[in-house]
Protein backbone atom coordinates (compact mmCIF):
# COMPACT_ATOMS: atom_id res chain seq x y z
CA UNK A 1 0.00 0.00 0.00
CA UNK A 2 1.25 3.31 -1.08
CA UNK A 3 0.86 6.43 1.28
CA UNK A 4 -2.48 8.58 -0.20
CA UNK A 5 -0.89 11.47 -2.15
CA UNK A 6 -1.23 15.41 -1.46
CA UNK A 7 -2.83 17.29 -4.44
CA UNK A 8 -1.72 21.12 -5.13
CA UNK A 9 -4.78 22.56 -4.18
CA UNK A 10 -4.93 20.56 -1.25
CA UNK A 11 -1.34 21.00 -0.24
CA UNK A 12 -1.88 24.52 -0.54
CA UNK A 13 -4.67 24.92 1.62
CA UNK A 14 -2.45 22.35 4.10
CA UNK A 15 -0.04 25.02 4.09
CA UNK A 16 -2.42 28.39 4.32
CA UNK A 17 -3.94 26.52 7.69
CA UNK A 18 -0.86 25.42 8.98
CA UNK A 19 0.07 29.16 9.06
CA UNK A 20 -3.08 30.62 9.90
CA UNK A 21 -5.12 28.75 12.15
CA UNK A 22 -1.67 26.11 13.08
CA UNK A 23 0.28 29.53 14.03
CA UNK A 24 3.35 28.26 12.31
CA UNK A 25 5.40 30.67 10.80
CA UNK A 26 7.40 30.12 7.66
CA UNK A 27 10.44 30.52 9.21
CA UNK A 28 9.94 27.25 10.96
CA UNK A 29 8.40 25.15 8.63
CA UNK A 30 11.02 25.81 6.15
CA UNK A 31 13.85 25.50 8.42
CA UNK A 32 12.30 21.45 9.36
CA UNK A 33 11.82 21.29 5.43
CA UNK A 34 15.07 22.17 4.44
CA UNK A 35 16.50 19.99 7.33
CA UNK A 36 15.10 16.70 5.92
CA UNK A 37 16.18 17.81 2.51
CA UNK A 38 19.83 18.12 3.58
CA UNK A 39 19.34 14.79 5.56
CA UNK A 40 17.91 13.09 2.37
CA UNK A 41 20.80 13.95 0.92
CA UNK A 42 23.39 12.90 3.43
CA UNK A 43 21.44 9.22 3.08
CA UNK A 44 22.13 9.42 -0.65
CA UNK A 45 25.44 9.81 -0.34
CA UNK A 46 27.94 11.44 2.51
CA UNK A 47 30.22 13.94 2.28
CA UNK A 48 33.13 11.84 2.32
CA UNK A 49 32.22 10.07 -1.11
CA UNK A 50 30.58 12.77 -3.21
CA UNK A 51 31.62 16.76 -1.49
CA UNK A 52 30.10 19.29 -4.14
CA UNK A 53 26.56 19.88 -4.20
CA UNK A 54 24.97 22.62 -6.45
CA UNK A 55 21.56 24.06 -4.95
CA UNK A 56 19.61 25.41 -7.85
CA UNK A 57 17.10 27.14 -5.89
CA UNK A 58 14.04 29.06 -7.72
CA UNK A 59 12.19 31.86 -6.73
CA UNK A 60 9.35 30.70 -4.09
CA UNK A 61 9.44 28.65 -1.44
CA UNK A 62 11.24 25.49 -2.71
CA UNK A 63 14.02 27.87 -3.46
CA UNK A 64 14.18 28.97 0.22
CA UNK A 65 13.88 25.20 1.64
CA UNK A 66 17.09 24.40 -0.70
CA UNK A 67 18.70 27.58 0.79
CA UNK A 68 18.10 26.28 4.12
CA UNK A 69 19.42 22.85 3.01
CA UNK A 70 22.38 24.51 1.27
CA UNK A 71 23.35 25.63 5.42
CA UNK A 72 22.58 22.41 6.65
CA UNK A 73 24.94 20.82 3.89
CA UNK A 74 27.85 23.03 5.13
CA UNK A 75 27.57 21.91 8.92
CA UNK A 76 27.46 18.43 7.44
CA UNK A 77 30.41 19.01 5.67
CA UNK A 78 30.06 19.19 2.32
CA UNK A 79 30.43 22.36 -0.28
CA UNK A 80 27.57 23.26 -1.03
CA UNK A 81 27.44 26.03 -3.90
CA UNK A 82 24.27 27.90 -5.02
CA UNK A 83 22.39 28.75 -7.88
CA UNK A 84 19.62 31.76 -7.25
CA UNK A 85 19.22 33.62 -10.31
CA UNK A 86 15.45 35.41 -9.55
CA UNK A 87 16.27 36.62 -6.28
CA UNK A 88 13.28 38.77 -4.70
CA UNK A 89 13.06 41.33 -2.15
CA UNK A 90 11.60 38.66 0.30
CA UNK A 91 12.58 39.53 3.65
CA UNK A 92 13.20 35.60 4.80
CA UNK A 93 14.98 34.70 1.26
CA UNK A 94 17.05 37.72 1.92
CA UNK A 95 18.30 36.07 5.24
CA UNK A 96 18.43 32.91 4.18
CA UNK A 97 21.25 34.44 1.60
CA UNK A 98 22.85 36.10 4.53
CA UNK A 99 22.90 32.98 6.53
CA UNK A 100 24.86 31.29 3.57
CA UNK A 101 27.06 33.96 2.73
CA UNK A 102 28.30 34.36 6.19
CA UNK A 103 29.51 30.52 5.69
CA UNK A 104 30.99 31.74 2.80
CA UNK A 105 29.02 28.85 0.91
CA UNK A 106 29.06 30.46 -2.71
CA UNK A 107 26.56 31.82 -5.36
CA UNK A 108 27.44 30.80 -9.09
CA UNK A 109 25.27 32.35 -12.05
CA UNK A 110 26.65 29.28 -14.30
CA UNK A 111 24.28 26.79 -13.55
CA UNK A 112 24.79 25.11 -16.96
CA UNK A 113 28.67 25.22 -16.19
CA UNK A 114 28.79 24.23 -12.41
CA UNK A 115 26.34 21.08 -13.11
CA UNK A 116 29.16 19.25 -14.74
CA UNK A 117 31.72 19.46 -12.27
CA UNK A 118 29.70 19.00 -9.09
CA UNK A 119 29.20 15.37 -7.51
CA UNK A 120 24.98 15.72 -6.77
CA UNK A 121 22.54 18.70 -7.49
CA UNK A 122 19.67 19.54 -5.29
CA UNK A 123 16.35 20.64 -7.90
CA UNK A 124 14.70 23.33 -5.67
CA UNK A 125 13.92 25.08 -8.45
CA UNK A 126 9.66 24.64 -8.54
CA UNK A 127 7.49 23.02 -6.33
CA UNK A 128 3.47 21.99 -5.23
CA UNK A 129 2.61 25.38 -6.89
CA UNK A 130 4.28 25.29 -9.63
CA UNK A 131 1.99 26.73 -12.36
CA UNK A 132 2.95 24.61 -15.94
CA UNK A 133 4.96 27.82 -16.75
CA UNK A 134 9.01 27.31 -16.88
CA UNK A 135 9.87 31.31 -17.18
CA UNK A 136 13.80 32.40 -17.89
CA UNK A 137 16.09 31.83 -17.18
CA UNK A 138 14.86 28.17 -15.85
CA UNK A 139 14.25 26.14 -19.26
CA UNK A 140 17.75 26.04 -20.39
CA UNK A 141 18.59 24.83 -15.89
CA UNK A 142 15.90 22.09 -16.78
CA UNK A 143 17.19 20.81 -19.69
CA UNK A 144 20.74 20.54 -18.33
CA UNK A 145 18.81 18.72 -15.42
CA UNK A 146 16.71 16.75 -17.92
CA UNK A 147 20.39 15.77 -19.45
CA UNK A 148 22.51 15.62 -16.66
CA UNK A 149 24.95 12.70 -15.69
CA UNK A 150 25.76 14.02 -12.31
CA UNK A 151 22.70 12.73 -9.74
CA UNK A 152 20.22 15.00 -8.99
CA UNK A 153 17.76 15.01 -5.80
CA UNK A 154 14.53 16.77 -6.38
CA UNK A 155 12.48 18.77 -3.61
CA UNK A 156 9.00 18.03 -3.32
CA UNK A 157 8.51 17.69 -7.53
CA UNK A 158 10.79 17.20 -9.96
CA UNK A 159 11.19 20.95 -11.40
CA UNK A 160 8.63 21.51 -14.89
CA UNK A 161 6.68 18.47 -13.64
CA UNK A 162 2.91 18.62 -13.12
CA UNK A 163 2.04 18.10 -9.61
CA UNK A 164 -1.20 15.90 -10.77
CA UNK A 165 -0.27 14.29 -14.33
CA UNK A 166 4.04 14.45 -13.86
CA UNK A 167 6.52 14.43 -16.64
CA UNK A 168 5.53 16.86 -19.17
CA UNK A 169 5.31 15.54 -22.89
CA UNK A 170 7.84 18.56 -24.37
CA UNK A 171 9.82 21.42 -23.37
CA UNK A 172 12.91 21.70 -21.57
CA UNK A 173 11.61 19.28 -18.59
CA UNK A 174 11.37 16.23 -21.54
CA UNK A 175 13.31 13.19 -20.43
CA UNK A 176 13.31 14.82 -17.01
CA UNK A 177 13.15 12.04 -14.28
CA UNK A 178 15.65 12.32 -10.85
CA UNK A 179 17.66 10.12 -9.67
CA UNK A 180 15.97 10.99 -6.22
CA UNK A 181 12.93 13.20 -4.69
CA UNK A 182 12.26 13.92 -1.18
CA UNK A 183 8.28 14.46 -1.05
CA UNK A 184 7.50 17.36 1.79
CA UNK A 185 4.80 16.65 4.11
CA UNK A 186 3.27 13.68 1.87
CA UNK A 187 3.93 12.71 -1.41
CA UNK A 188 1.98 14.28 -4.19
CA UNK A 189 0.60 12.85 -7.18
CA UNK A 190 2.99 13.01 -9.52
CA UNK A 191 5.20 10.07 -7.43
CA UNK A 192 3.07 7.48 -9.99
CA UNK A 193 5.66 8.31 -12.65
CA UNK A 194 8.94 8.62 -10.43
CA UNK A 195 11.39 5.94 -10.49
CA UNK A 196 14.11 6.55 -8.21
CA UNK A 197 14.87 6.81 -4.51
CA UNK A 198 11.93 8.28 -2.82
CA UNK A 199 12.13 10.32 1.41
CA UNK A 200 9.11 12.16 2.63
CA UNK A 201 10.16 14.70 5.39
CA UNK A 202 8.53 17.69 7.26
CA UNK A 203 7.82 15.70 10.38
CA UNK A 204 5.08 18.40 11.63
CA UNK A 205 1.84 17.23 10.85
CA UNK A 206 -0.36 15.38 13.16
CA UNK A 207 -2.54 12.41 12.30
CA UNK A 208 -5.69 14.77 13.13
CA UNK A 209 -4.21 17.39 10.20
CA UNK A 210 -3.47 14.30 7.95
CA UNK A 211 -7.09 13.01 8.59
CA UNK A 212 -8.32 16.05 7.04
CA UNK A 213 -6.54 16.74 4.17
CA UNK A 214 -6.70 12.39 3.24
CA UNK A 215 -2.99 11.77 3.12
CA UNK A 216 -0.87 9.41 5.51
CA UNK A 217 1.91 10.36 8.23
CA UNK A 218 4.75 8.61 6.94
CA UNK A 219 6.07 5.79 8.73
CA UNK A 220 8.58 7.64 10.42
CA UNK A 221 11.42 5.97 12.95
CA UNK A 222 12.49 7.11 16.58
CA UNK A 223 13.44 10.94 16.19
CA UNK A 224 14.04 11.12 12.36
CA UNK A 225 13.06 13.52 10.78
CA UNK A 226 13.22 11.82 7.48
CA UNK A 227 12.01 8.15 6.03
CA UNK A 228 12.93 6.38 2.79
CA UNK A 229 9.56 4.68 0.94
CA UNK A 230 8.96 3.06 -2.67
CA UNK A 231 9.48 5.34 -5.66
CA UNK A 232 5.87 5.72 -5.47
CA UNK A 233 5.35 5.93 -1.52
CA UNK A 234 5.04 1.96 -0.69
CA UNK A 235 6.33 1.34 2.79
CA UNK A 236 9.71 -0.03 2.39
CA UNK B 1 39.78 17.40 26.07
CA UNK B 2 36.41 18.69 27.10
CA UNK B 3 35.28 20.80 24.43
CA UNK B 4 35.90 24.31 25.62
CA UNK B 5 32.67 26.62 27.15
CA UNK B 6 30.80 29.34 26.85
CA UNK B 7 30.48 31.82 29.80
CA UNK B 8 27.07 34.10 29.50
CA UNK B 9 28.26 37.07 28.74
CA UNK B 10 29.65 35.56 25.68
CA UNK B 11 25.96 33.32 24.76
CA UNK B 12 24.23 36.44 25.37
CA UNK B 13 26.47 37.99 22.73
CA UNK B 14 26.87 35.19 20.21
CA UNK B 15 22.92 35.08 20.28
CA UNK B 16 23.08 38.74 19.66
CA UNK B 17 25.11 38.66 16.99
CA UNK B 18 22.99 35.07 15.17
CA UNK B 19 20.38 37.26 15.32
CA UNK B 20 21.69 40.71 13.30
CA UNK B 21 24.48 40.31 11.46
CA UNK B 22 23.84 36.35 11.28
CA UNK B 23 20.29 37.48 10.19
CA UNK B 24 18.84 34.12 11.98
CA UNK B 25 15.17 34.79 13.06
CA UNK B 26 14.81 33.40 16.53
CA UNK B 27 11.89 30.76 14.84
CA UNK B 28 14.67 29.00 13.43
CA UNK B 29 17.35 28.90 16.23
CA UNK B 30 14.71 27.85 18.37
CA UNK B 31 12.79 25.18 16.18
CA UNK B 32 16.86 23.50 15.96
CA UNK B 33 17.48 23.51 19.39
CA UNK B 34 13.74 22.58 20.43
CA UNK B 35 14.42 19.85 17.61
CA UNK B 36 17.89 18.79 19.58
CA UNK B 37 16.34 18.74 22.74
CA UNK B 38 13.60 16.70 21.52
CA UNK B 39 16.44 14.22 19.87
CA UNK B 40 18.24 14.31 23.12
CA UNK B 41 15.03 12.81 24.94
CA UNK B 42 14.91 10.18 22.55
CA UNK B 43 18.33 8.89 22.95
CA UNK B 44 17.86 8.67 26.83
CA UNK B 45 14.73 6.94 26.44
CA UNK B 46 12.70 6.01 23.62
CA UNK B 47 8.64 6.35 24.31
CA UNK B 48 7.86 3.04 23.90
CA UNK B 49 10.08 2.74 27.48
CA UNK B 50 8.90 6.11 29.13
CA UNK B 51 6.28 7.68 26.98
CA UNK B 52 5.07 10.91 29.89
CA UNK B 53 6.90 13.51 29.72
CA UNK B 54 6.12 16.66 31.51
CA UNK B 55 8.00 19.53 30.24
CA UNK B 56 8.70 22.67 32.57
CA UNK B 57 8.91 26.09 30.99
CA UNK B 58 10.15 29.31 32.02
CA UNK B 59 9.01 32.41 31.05
CA UNK B 60 12.10 32.71 28.56
CA UNK B 61 13.98 31.33 25.51
CA UNK B 62 14.94 28.17 27.93
CA UNK B 63 11.12 27.70 27.85
CA UNK B 64 10.44 28.48 24.08
CA UNK B 65 13.35 25.55 23.31
CA UNK B 66 10.67 23.33 25.53
CA UNK B 67 7.90 23.69 24.00
CA UNK B 68 9.47 23.48 20.85
CA UNK B 69 10.92 19.91 21.97
CA UNK B 70 7.46 19.39 23.52
CA UNK B 71 5.96 19.36 20.05
CA UNK B 72 8.11 17.19 18.68
CA UNK B 73 8.76 14.89 21.23
CA UNK B 74 4.25 14.17 20.64
CA UNK B 75 5.20 13.80 16.64
CA UNK B 76 7.91 11.03 17.85
CA UNK B 77 5.36 8.83 19.86
CA UNK B 78 5.70 10.47 23.40
CA UNK B 79 2.77 12.35 25.35
CA UNK B 80 3.81 15.15 26.62
CA UNK B 81 2.31 17.68 29.52
CA UNK B 82 3.28 21.29 29.75
CA UNK B 83 3.69 23.30 33.00
CA UNK B 84 4.39 26.58 31.81
CA UNK B 85 3.19 29.11 34.13
CA UNK B 86 4.09 32.53 33.52
CA UNK B 87 2.71 33.02 29.95
CA UNK B 88 4.30 36.63 28.79
CA UNK B 89 2.31 38.26 25.91
CA UNK B 90 5.21 37.38 23.58
CA UNK B 91 4.05 36.69 20.23
CA UNK B 92 6.62 33.74 19.47
CA UNK B 93 5.42 31.79 22.98
CA UNK B 94 1.84 32.57 21.93
CA UNK B 95 2.55 30.51 18.71
CA UNK B 96 4.45 28.00 19.89
CA UNK B 97 1.35 27.33 22.61
CA UNK B 98 -1.08 26.75 20.00
CA UNK B 99 0.44 24.83 17.85
CA UNK B 100 0.72 22.58 21.02
CA UNK B 101 -2.78 23.08 21.49
CA UNK B 102 -3.75 22.27 18.27
CA UNK B 103 -2.07 18.51 18.57
CA UNK B 104 -4.13 18.26 21.68
CA UNK B 105 -1.09 18.42 24.30
CA UNK B 106 -2.21 18.82 27.74
CA UNK B 107 -1.31 21.84 29.88
CA UNK B 108 -1.16 21.53 33.82
CA UNK B 109 -0.75 23.83 36.95
CA UNK B 110 0.32 21.45 39.09
CA UNK B 111 3.84 20.14 38.57
CA UNK B 112 4.47 18.91 41.26
CA UNK B 113 1.63 16.69 41.47
CA UNK B 114 2.50 15.65 37.60
CA UNK B 115 6.04 15.38 38.24
CA UNK B 116 5.36 12.08 40.57
CA UNK B 117 3.27 10.83 38.09
CA UNK B 118 5.07 10.97 34.90
CA UNK B 119 7.92 9.04 33.45
CA UNK B 120 11.02 11.61 32.83
CA UNK B 121 10.66 15.59 33.54
CA UNK B 122 12.42 18.21 30.95
CA UNK B 123 13.68 21.41 33.00
CA UNK B 124 13.70 24.02 30.56
CA UNK B 125 12.86 26.85 32.83
CA UNK B 126 16.50 29.04 33.28
CA UNK B 127 18.83 28.96 30.29
CA UNK B 128 22.86 30.97 30.21
CA UNK B 129 20.42 34.17 31.10
CA UNK B 130 19.55 33.42 34.80
CA UNK B 131 19.91 36.32 36.83
CA UNK B 132 20.88 34.14 40.40
CA UNK B 133 17.32 34.88 41.53
CA UNK B 134 14.41 31.63 41.41
CA UNK B 135 10.75 34.36 41.40
CA UNK B 136 7.72 32.77 42.30
CA UNK B 137 6.38 30.41 41.45
CA UNK B 138 9.11 28.43 40.88
CA UNK B 139 10.74 28.11 44.14
CA UNK B 140 9.07 25.04 44.66
CA UNK B 141 9.32 23.65 41.11
CA UNK B 142 12.98 23.86 41.33
CA UNK B 143 12.80 22.19 44.89
CA UNK B 144 10.67 19.23 43.22
CA UNK B 145 13.07 18.79 40.99
CA UNK B 146 16.43 18.10 43.33
CA UNK B 147 14.29 16.19 44.83
CA UNK B 148 12.64 14.31 42.37
CA UNK B 149 12.89 10.39 41.95
CA UNK B 150 11.65 11.09 38.28
CA UNK B 151 15.05 11.37 35.70
CA UNK B 152 15.16 14.87 34.56
CA UNK B 153 16.63 16.16 31.53
CA UNK B 154 17.91 19.67 31.88
CA UNK B 155 18.05 21.82 28.92
CA UNK B 156 20.94 24.26 28.60
CA UNK B 157 21.24 24.12 32.34
CA UNK B 158 20.13 22.87 35.49
CA UNK B 159 17.89 25.53 36.88
CA UNK B 160 18.89 27.72 39.76
CA UNK B 161 22.78 26.88 39.24
CA UNK B 162 25.06 29.74 38.11
CA UNK B 163 26.30 29.78 34.84
CA UNK B 164 29.80 30.09 35.87
CA UNK B 165 29.89 28.36 39.45
CA UNK B 166 27.08 25.94 39.03
CA UNK B 167 25.24 24.71 42.01
CA UNK B 168 24.05 26.59 44.52
CA UNK B 169 24.70 26.34 48.43
CA UNK B 170 21.22 26.70 49.79
CA UNK B 171 18.08 27.45 48.31
CA UNK B 172 15.53 25.40 46.50
CA UNK B 173 18.12 24.36 43.80
CA UNK B 174 20.55 23.37 46.76
CA UNK B 175 21.78 19.22 45.81
CA UNK B 176 20.11 19.35 42.54
CA UNK B 177 21.87 17.05 40.02
CA UNK B 178 19.63 16.46 36.90
CA UNK B 179 20.09 13.08 35.34
CA UNK B 180 20.73 14.57 32.00
CA UNK B 181 21.66 17.47 30.85
CA UNK B 182 21.57 19.59 26.64
CA UNK B 183 24.19 22.15 26.17
CA UNK B 184 22.68 24.00 23.62
CA UNK B 185 25.58 25.22 21.04
CA UNK B 186 28.16 24.63 24.12
CA UNK B 187 28.75 23.40 26.92
CA UNK B 188 28.33 26.35 29.69
CA UNK B 189 31.22 26.78 32.52
CA UNK B 190 28.80 24.64 35.03
CA UNK B 191 29.13 21.28 33.40
CA UNK B 192 32.40 21.34 35.55
CA UNK B 193 29.75 20.05 38.32
CA UNK B 194 27.54 18.15 36.24
CA UNK B 195 27.58 14.45 36.44
CA UNK B 196 25.03 12.97 34.30
CA UNK B 197 24.76 11.96 30.35
CA UNK B 198 25.11 14.62 28.66
CA UNK B 199 24.70 15.66 24.59
CA UNK B 200 25.30 19.33 22.95
CA UNK B 201 22.49 20.44 20.20
CA UNK B 202 21.90 23.48 18.07
CA UNK B 203 24.14 22.75 15.02
CA UNK B 204 23.93 25.79 13.63
CA UNK B 205 27.51 27.77 14.32
CA UNK B 206 30.77 27.25 11.77
CA UNK B 207 34.08 27.05 12.62
CA UNK B 208 34.60 30.70 12.18
CA UNK B 209 32.45 31.77 14.65
CA UNK B 210 33.45 29.12 16.95
CA UNK B 211 36.75 30.59 17.33
CA UNK B 212 35.54 34.00 17.75
CA UNK B 213 33.40 33.14 21.24
CA UNK B 214 36.76 30.34 21.91
CA UNK B 215 34.28 27.45 21.62
CA UNK B 216 34.57 24.08 19.62
CA UNK B 217 32.12 22.99 17.56
CA UNK B 218 30.70 20.06 18.80
CA UNK B 219 31.81 16.39 16.79
CA UNK B 220 28.24 15.82 15.39
CA UNK B 221 28.01 12.58 13.00
CA UNK B 222 26.65 12.70 9.89
CA UNK B 223 23.29 14.60 9.50
CA UNK B 224 22.44 14.54 13.81
CA UNK B 225 21.33 17.59 15.47
CA UNK B 226 22.73 15.84 18.74
CA UNK B 227 25.33 14.59 19.88
CA UNK B 228 26.34 12.70 23.12
CA UNK B 229 29.89 13.68 24.86
CA UNK B 230 31.10 13.43 28.56
CA UNK B 231 29.88 15.11 31.80
CA UNK B 232 32.05 17.70 31.31
CA UNK B 233 31.90 17.94 27.37
CA UNK B 234 35.16 15.31 26.60
CA UNK B 235 34.74 13.70 23.34
CA UNK B 236 33.63 10.31 23.72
Amino acid sequence: MALRTLGPKAAAALDEELMSSGAFSIDQLMELAGLAVSQAMYALSPPSKTPNILVACGPGNNGGDGLVAARHLFHFGYKPTIYFPKQTKNELYGRLRTQLEQLKVPFTDDFVGEAKRTDWIIDAIFGFSFSGEVREPFPAVIKALAESKVPVLAVDAPSSWNIDSGPPDDGPGKGYNPDALISLTAPKPLVKWFKGRHFVGGRFVGKEIANKYEFDVPPYKGSDQIVEVGSHGEKL
